[in-house]
């Protein structure tokens, strides 16, 4: 490998990431997973000071990014907005420029609002992670999931992933596009017309119209979850219907015994997907889970060379 | 003492524990409570990773363990209903398996619903700890009241315990029933009858009809705490009556001095207790909760003999 | 400096330090300021057990203190009302004593309640520091306040300092006040009539009718925060108007280009403070909370020598 130190001191989107970028986080990441043990305590964090700034509801990924964060020695703490002066008329930036005086190293930011991640990070010599924005990305999802699949497949290369589900909706489609993109996969996106975004012609992906045909041409189906709140506002007209088009259960997951499931959960059972095959081994749902946590540390390790010392 | 394990890596309930199981965590109880000083830290939870999932709300059941795990040197990390994604519709087994993949070890539980704790512990690979369940059980309430006892007497065989109040809602009863019969305790109830469960009888208790019977038999009363919500049920007519025969006042505490009152807490003064007697030194409030912490370092130390390294 | 420990093992009110304890905590600020790095971990408040009970929304304060125990090794546990017990009725001191009993060395109270960190203190064995009661007092802003500007001009006595807003309704301004004289600055006051308390003539300080008159004399203006319900509660006409005759704009901060600004934040841009001029070098709001963490590390190291071993 080239390169030991990422391109760019933060994480705000998958494109900040170029090949050898994710070589090196994969490379890392393989380090902990293998020596991650009760009685071991990494250092990397020592003294370093991280926010986690969780402005929308979140488990996995907060749990995730704070487990992470513990291993490696960090002093962690949370920053919640119920609790905050954000309740008494603060702005955004005011907030951030005061944890910033406090000697903050780095932020973990859960926005429901795309861009800003990267609106803080314009605003603040931290080191800025993007836990998911808005509609907008949700890198270290889509760097978990590639790693799964590398895990699983040994290479990216070539790989046929495609993406099911609410596309217009979903920032983990949009950073697993890009990421795959990158490390040389084939794309392809089978969804509702009215979940996937105007102009998804120019993304040079493969279009499938029914769930038969996309099976067929994948290696890797990533299944999207479906928000409930898509119905109220007449996107679909029932759960029912969007279940028998676009979810996976035995009958057709029979039809190829070695396609590969990833589902970034939590999953609504029933309908993108039977509970009867999520323990299938193929479907690598908690494999996501286990392997989120190691790439978040080497996502943070590799950040911390960053913070002046 | 022949044995210097538990008998099980879990506890759900007071029967989980055998008189053996007891005795050790006892004698790990008085351990820390001899050694703990302010510049010693302890090692035995050291890369052990302990979720606290507070389901209900709770002060000092949650202080408690958490300092105990902090003293232990655990990595600690609360998982509060508010914040989860339980919210997005995710099943709570889901939840656990997510939290499993992410290399958790030990489970601390407080939920609503009895039998929830047992329910995860079939569902993980994990250690679970009940920290109290609907109205079933409250385990370590129950061994840090026991061991209270235990040091205030010098031994618990033959002890007269006399349990006062609400019995048909509380966990804490049910636990120390279980417990109190396992260190070889005489056990007495005094309760109004609609606050009793249907087939008491088969219990093996001594049942009392006056305050005065109860005190004149016992060494111990362990007073519940009176629930206000029992009387929007019309289980009880008012509190005033409820005091009136069911709570003990100076009056009927100086009847005999020598009588030990417990209280799980927090204490509704002026129903179950009069304050005036909250600070006599045979009411052993104060010294359950600072037992409590030391109960739960040893159980987390000795449970976590079965963390795998 | 005469003494080497404060002369009251708490911190209440700014009058609990005599001028020689704010020499010492300066001293001691002063050290952690130009000693802190990234990789050094102080170890003053190791195995001191701290619970940080905010009865009252807040992130700087709460963040600061949170930071400053961390940085020095502290045990750290939240105690948020939200999730306690309180709201099964049980009162304000059994909480604490039950706290108490399990060996909490250290309590940092926000309350809206003037008073409740005496009451606590009275009760308890631990340290108790007030982080802002109602009304009443907020000692360790009046310590960030004032270190800022020993730092800034080398020294305090004989400093013109001019409090400006709603002095009625500000604790900010009570300790700050107290602590000012402590060390020799001269104070004056700019505020509306109504948001002025009844006998504030006999605090022997100087009123300034206009901000022209306040700006002339004042070497700093120390602005307080609006809180917009003054408006609801009929004691302020508009806003508008209130920006108008308290607010700093440039025009008014260009009169004197060397006037220094502290404001203890959040600041309601456009209303006492006009954005353009929140970046101007001796406009001290991030210095502020840049030294917040360092006197609170100060202080909590400082109040830890009264904890037994």
């Amino acid at each position: 490998m080239a390169n030991d130190k990422l391109s760019n001191p933060y994480l705000l989107s998958a494109g900040d990431l170029i090949y050898d970028d994710v070589q090196l986080i994969f490379s890392k990441t393989k380090f902990f997973l293998e020596n991650y043990k009760r009685d071991v305590k990494f250092d990397d964090l020592k003294g370093v000071t991280v926010a986690l700034a969780f402005f929308e509801n979140s488990t996995r990924t907060r749990l995730s990014f704070e487990l992470a964060a513990k291993r490696l020695s960090a002093d962690v703490f949370s920053f919640a907005t119920a609790q905050s002066s954000l309740k008494k008329g603060e702005s955004l930036i005011d907030t951030i420029r005061t944890i910033e005086a406090m000697t903050v190293h780095m932020y973990i930011i859960r926005h429901m609002c795309s861009g800003v991640p990267r609106f803080i990070q314009n605003n603040t010599n931290g080191i800025v992670l993007n836990a998911g924005d808005g509609k907008h990305e949700h890198p270290t999802q889509a760097l978990l999931d590639t790693f799964t699949l590398m895990r699983y497949f040994g290479k990216i290369d070539g790989l046929k992933v495609c993406i099911v589900g609410d596309i217009l909706h979903s920032r983990v489609a949009r950073s697993n596009m890009s990421m795959l993109k990158t490390l040389g996969a084939k794309v392809g996106i089978y969804a509702p017309g009215t979940l996937l975004p105007a102009g998804y012609e120019k993304w040079d992906v493969q279009r499938f119209d029914t769930i038969e045909d996309a099976i067929e041409w994948s290696d890797v189906l990533l299944m999207l979850r479906l928000q409930r709140e898509r119905m109220e506002s007449g996107l679909l007209p029932t759960i029912r219907e969007y279940s028998k088009y676009f979810g996976v259960d035995l009958k057709r997951f029979s039809s190829k015994p070695e396609l590969v499931l990833l589902h970034p959960g939590p999953v609504n059972y029933g309908v993108e997907l039977d509970y009867t095959i999520s323990s299938f081994p193929n479907v690598l749902i908690e494999t996501q889970v286990m392997h989120g946590v190691f790439i978040r540390m080497a996502l943070l390790s590799l950040l911390s060379e960053f913070v002046a010392v």
